[in-house]
């Protein structure tokens, strides 16, 4: 039986708040090789914080809660515990001048609201909290674990750290406890399930999980080794080269950063119709100045002259425009030219929702990528709207620039390609 | 009865990926006034997905599922929904025949995983999916409308949208249901909470709901009427001008864009530590060509010296170096000359996490805004990650140039600023 997760709180239910809380908790015992089988939210009820604690109680061995333990009248996760297990709430004195203290310490004056945080179901144990002034709670639902935990997601981390993990139980041997994540990029989930193939069946022993997340292919590897599960890591990576970027927290920035960095060469970039995006994506990666020099964001035909030398005769009546690959190539090879860098990267395109032609509708995107004289342009027709449409230009582009980089640019697959 | 949210995934429950479907239909759902009652987040289990889906509908006139719809075997939605109501899967003629032509339309193959997206139980109707090519369903439990949508959050927004909110009921007369949101920034959170005073008191007829976004605080403000809510909307916008960017779904970047157009200036920028975040964050909106040019992104000293005019002998050993009053405002003039434009921002500062020195610790970052002859610049010292100082960076960057093309530069609070 899997762990049960319970998110308290109205604003988790009017959208004016994400529960990261919840997805932070799940990674942390999966971590553990322990699973969630449910995240249930509920308001700041009574009624219902007791009955969803009563449910979740039967039904799991460990139930963590979330939220309501707070100083303000909506905080009743306490009073739905005492509830839940059929007592009254009592002022636990140790927990009360545990609190007093602390604020008091800090020049702040001790009220009533937050005397009422030191009160607990009679059965029931409150912690200290490191980062804040409600004690979590611990209590026993029948034979299940029950903790309330703060909030505040830097209050919840630490009770949970603290108090919770120290008694969690280690992974069993047999379980799933080793995980492997494997990123990749520009083959559509489609081809992936059949490349993949019978590695996907649900009922294999070593199980592997897929996701897309902006356009990253995420899959999951969950084994109950590394024997058992590195075989089938290294078999998706097989089976999706060259679109893998690599394993664990890999993203395109640091997977391009790291073959630049091995290769010795440097970066530069025009951007126009991205107006700065690859460039903001590659420093995102930490010692990004060891490969990219910067570079120039051309949103005027005018700026693509003048800092990148493209010739004006590409921009006159009958020639062949901004978005195209005789201008790609010239800004790419002005990127190089302009910075000293080793590979120019350019990107130009229509991103809408106006400016689209028959010929050249939305989402047409001309990238190129130029290394010493080589130059590799490639024509790309981008579904969605302008934020779609600029995000897919981005991780394509350094797709590409992977894949030249890689030597392996002329056999890959390029989704959404198209012939200009 | 309020709306039930079911979040259909593996990955929410591993801990993979944060659930931000839910918030957003949540927020969704309020704007018209309706309420949720719960979010329950289940695996790719069919059973669970089915004994979730009756037990929701048992509780509520209506129940949307996000997750599952897509090509892969752990897709399983599809197969909940039929074991839910009791029905088998079809294949539905029309939508295998939107979805080829969709996919064969962008020069794909069509495969079999692709085609199982078309089924559906046999009294669901499917519909199509612009930013996708999984059909969202709808389907009837008893006398509950249950929708499922797909998971990725573009494809998501645009389903519920285009099939979901056209069949909500409308807001009841007398309920809440003028809303409008004021966003603002750079003012911290305690002292938005002062200025607003008594207009955030839970029993107003005219509720004020408040939240921060990445840095921006939202206002929500609900009424029964234009006339009830405008006088509130209004008072906010005063207590908190001129830190407000707007109303409704007003961004930094389309704020900005609006004060450039209205006072017909252009704009170019030249980044060094955020690498083209401005850029990229001002063409998002569209027509953003009326007033920007673009600009250079000099992540090297030597890129500052050549491409933007910034002196060499700033950088020698003991000068102002490269995060300094000086260089910022070279690089805002050198922006402006390179690229015509008639006002340049710049931005240089230290992301981490090397490269901070006691006197220049990781967090500083200098702002320039040039127009014509007058620069203003700003330090700031950021705190956080990477990630967040150059996040705050940016819209400090705008909200900069915001006060500058308002005029009210030196009146403004400046949270985090420095004095370098």
């Amino acid at each position: 039986m899997g762990v049960r997760i319970l998110s308290i709180g109205d604003e988790l239910l009017d959208g004016s708040c994400v529960d990261t809380n919840a997805a932070w908790l799940a990674s942390s015992l999966a971590d553990r090789g322990l699973s969630v089988d449910s995240i249930n939210t509920v308001p700041d009820i009574v009624e219902r914080i007791a009955s969803s604690l009563v449910e979740s109680a039967s039904q799991s061995s460990l139930v963590i809660a979330t939220g309501g333990l707070g100083p303000t009248p909506d905080d009743l996760s306490r009073e739905g515990l005492a509830h839940a297990i059929g007592e009254k709430l009592v002022v636990d004195d140790a927990a009360l001048s545990w609190s007093r203290s602390r604020l008091e310490g800090r020049g702040f004056q001790f009220t009533s609201p937050q005397a009422g945080m030191a009160r607990r179901p009679g059965s029931a144990s409150w912690f200290p909290n490191d980062m804040g002034t409600a004690p979590p709670l611990h209590a026993k639902i029948g034979e299940c674990d029950v903790w309330l935990l703060p909030g505040p997601p830097a209050e919840m981390k630490s009770c949970f750290e603290a108090h919770v993990l120290p008694g969690l139980p280690s992974n069993e041997p047999g379980e799933r406890s080793w995980v492997e994540r494997i990123r990749c990029h520009g083959l559509l989930e489609a081809e992936i399930v059949e490349r993949l193939g019978e590695l996907l069946d649900r009922d294999n022993p070593v199980q592997v999980g897929t996701r897309m997340s902006r356009g990253i292919f995420i899959a999951t590897v969950h084994a109950a080794s590394r024997e058992q599960g590195e075989p089938v890591a290294a078999s998706i990576e097989e089976r999706l080269r060259p679109h893998v970027l690599g394993r664990g927290d890999v993203t395109m920035s640091s997977s391009v950063g790291g073959l630049l960095l091995e290769q010795g060469v440097t970066l530069a970039t025009a951007e126009s119709c991205t107006g700065g995006m690859v460039g903001a994506c590659i420093v995102d990666t930490q010692g990004s100045s060891r490969w990219y020099h910067g570079g120039v964001v051309c949103y005027t035909n005018e700026l693509k002259q003048s800092l990148l030398n493209v010739p004006s005769s590409l921009f006159e009546p009958g020639a062949p425009g901004a978005v195209s690959a005789e201008v790609a190539s010239a800004m790419a090879q002005g990127a190089r030219s302009a910075t000293g860098a080793d590979i120019g990267l350019s990107i130009t395109g229509i991103a809408g929702p106006d400016g689209g032609t028959q010929q050249k509708p939305v989402g047409t995107v001309w990238i190129s990528i130029a290394r010493g004289e080589d130059v590799t342009s490639r024509c790309y027709r981008f579904p969605g709207d302008r934020q779609g449409i600029r995000r897919r230009a981005l991780t394509h582009a350094l797709q590409l620039l992977r894949l030249v980089l890689l030597g392996e640019v002329e056999s890959a697959s390029l989704p959404w390609e198209s012939t200009g």
